[in-house]
């Protein structure tokens, strides 16, 4: 089996690699060589030990995005300013490899001067969107370690503003005081009303934390239903502070199933009727353009 | 050297004694054995490594308040209800002891029913700081890992909200993405850039907070400034929500220097003008407020 070209999404943790052929996926592979865990002498070799099985006789493309062209990753990639198409073809950057059966080009991110913002990956996965829904007019926002909120209008990414979400909450539910009243196990109720609170008051969100650890002690709140809480607090002010973003205009979810059902119900409860994109599949049809115009450029 | 009586500050994370005579202070020590690093038969042999040399023929009273007396402490303490004065001298609970040679007291916390709030170690300090200004009526705030807001009326904590900004910035700074952009050192005016920002828009913390990472990755922030803004940020946004607290009061902060004057900077700003007390006197005017009511009473 040899792969026409290899679609690579190389996060902060996770190395993903998909072998594609002529009529879509042939294989899939993944591995722990993060692009927070190697050094940069470390990206090749932990490339070609999960995509090896897939080379054969002559130069097999690889296209990658994600963290692997940032300041810490294997090569940087100077990111492209917005506004702007999310993805463009002609600037992907070329990467020096040792081994003469790759190139390897990664796919520059998109920072935003005013208000300073930056994402590396979204914009793939934005472009992964647009492509399975042409001509899409709204806002896409992708939840995730850090959620990102985005104005798409006419094929090109407008503005976006990213959120720490992901991140706060999992520091908060499992490092602080907090910790302590939380289970696993979840609580759909307890969600809808950490919701609805923090969209609310999103200005008292500094305020509505400690409660949490507080009713636990003092009323009993179960674990399962503090983690919920915790969970809709988190996203009802971030939805909050998005408002901009999502009021009245269409809105696709583009992130795994978990999360992006959690922002849907939380849209739902503002009359808003997200649609849901697997990032995984966007992510690919987002390489997936990028390799088409390449190859037909090189015909 | 024997002491009358030994006031114990009994944290989550240091042990603190103060040998007591007639004319006030005659000895102070300090170790590591936090409550949280305690089993609850570790608690007696770490409080007699500290205090031993001070123990005379005779018991020796000891007072103590802080996490001691939570349910991971050395002897679960009920919380008084407010609103109520701080600390009441008939409230305070016995523990069981083995060493003949000391009889422990622990102050109970105070918890709040609605909107649901629980303090333990505060109660102490508030009665110190009251104790040091008679007659106060007004907002005490007390900053730390969790900051407390009270409201101070007829020698009574009337009512009271924690909120989680020191162990927020703890863990923001410390581990999320947002460390790589940090660094040691100050700058003041960053601080006050984001105490304004917090304050101005705190529905929008959650969209403020990448932005300092963005800002030192394409507009070049420097670390120091970046470290300033975040903890403007938190503390802008805790004044803002409690706002309702200090409006048009007197204000007392009681805290270690580094963060009073932090929260002083930030209130003179509002035009409020704050008044700083060290914790560790209040903790021992607190304590020795006890004290005195109960060897008045054993007379």
């Amino acid at each position: 089996m040899k792969a026409d070209w290899i679609a690579v999404d190389w996060g902060t943790s996770r190395l993903r690699a998909v072998a594609m052929g002529p009529e879509g996926i042939l294989a899939e592979a993944q591995s722990d060589d993060g692009a927070g865990r190697l050094a940069p002498d470390g990206f090749e070799p932990a490339l070609l030990r999960l995509i090896a099985p897939w080379l054969g006789p002559g130069v097999t493309p690889v296209l990658a995005c994600g963290m692997v062209g940032s300041p810490e990753g294997w090569h940087e990639v100077a990111c492209r300013t917005t506004p702007c198409a999310p993805l463009d073809p002609d600037a992907l950057v070329t990467v020096p490899v040792r081994d003469a059966r790759i190139s390897v080009q990664i796919v520059p991110g998109l920072k935003q001067l005013r208000p300073a913002d930056v994402m590396q990956g979204e914009e793939t996965r934005i472009a992964g969107a647009l492509a399975l829904h042409p001509g899409f007019d709204g806002a896409i926002c992708l939840p995730g370690t850090h959620s990102r909120w985005c104005q798409i209008s006419a094929g090109e990414v407008v503005s976006f503003q990213t959120f720490l979400t992901g991140e706060m909450f999992a520091l908060l539910s499992e490092q602080s005081v907090l910790r302590h009243g939380l289970a696993e196990g979840w609580d759909d109720s307890a969600f809808d009303a950490g919701v609805a609170e923090g969209m609310a008051r999103p200005d008292r969100l500094m305020a509505q934390l400690f409660r949490i650890r507080a009713e636990g002690l003092i009323a009993g709140l179960p674990g399962p239903a503090a983690r919920a809480r915790l969970s809709g607090l988190f996203i009802g002010a971030e939805l909050a502070a998005a408002r901009a973003w999502w009021l009245g205009l269409p809105v696709l979810l583009v992130g795994p199933d978990r999360l992006t059902a959690l922002y849907s119900r939380a849209l739902a409860a503002q009359a808003v009727n997200a649609r849901s994109l697997s990032a995984t599949g966007c992510t690919l049809a987002g390489l997936a353009r990028a390799a088409g115009a390449l190859s037909k450029a090189a015909r």
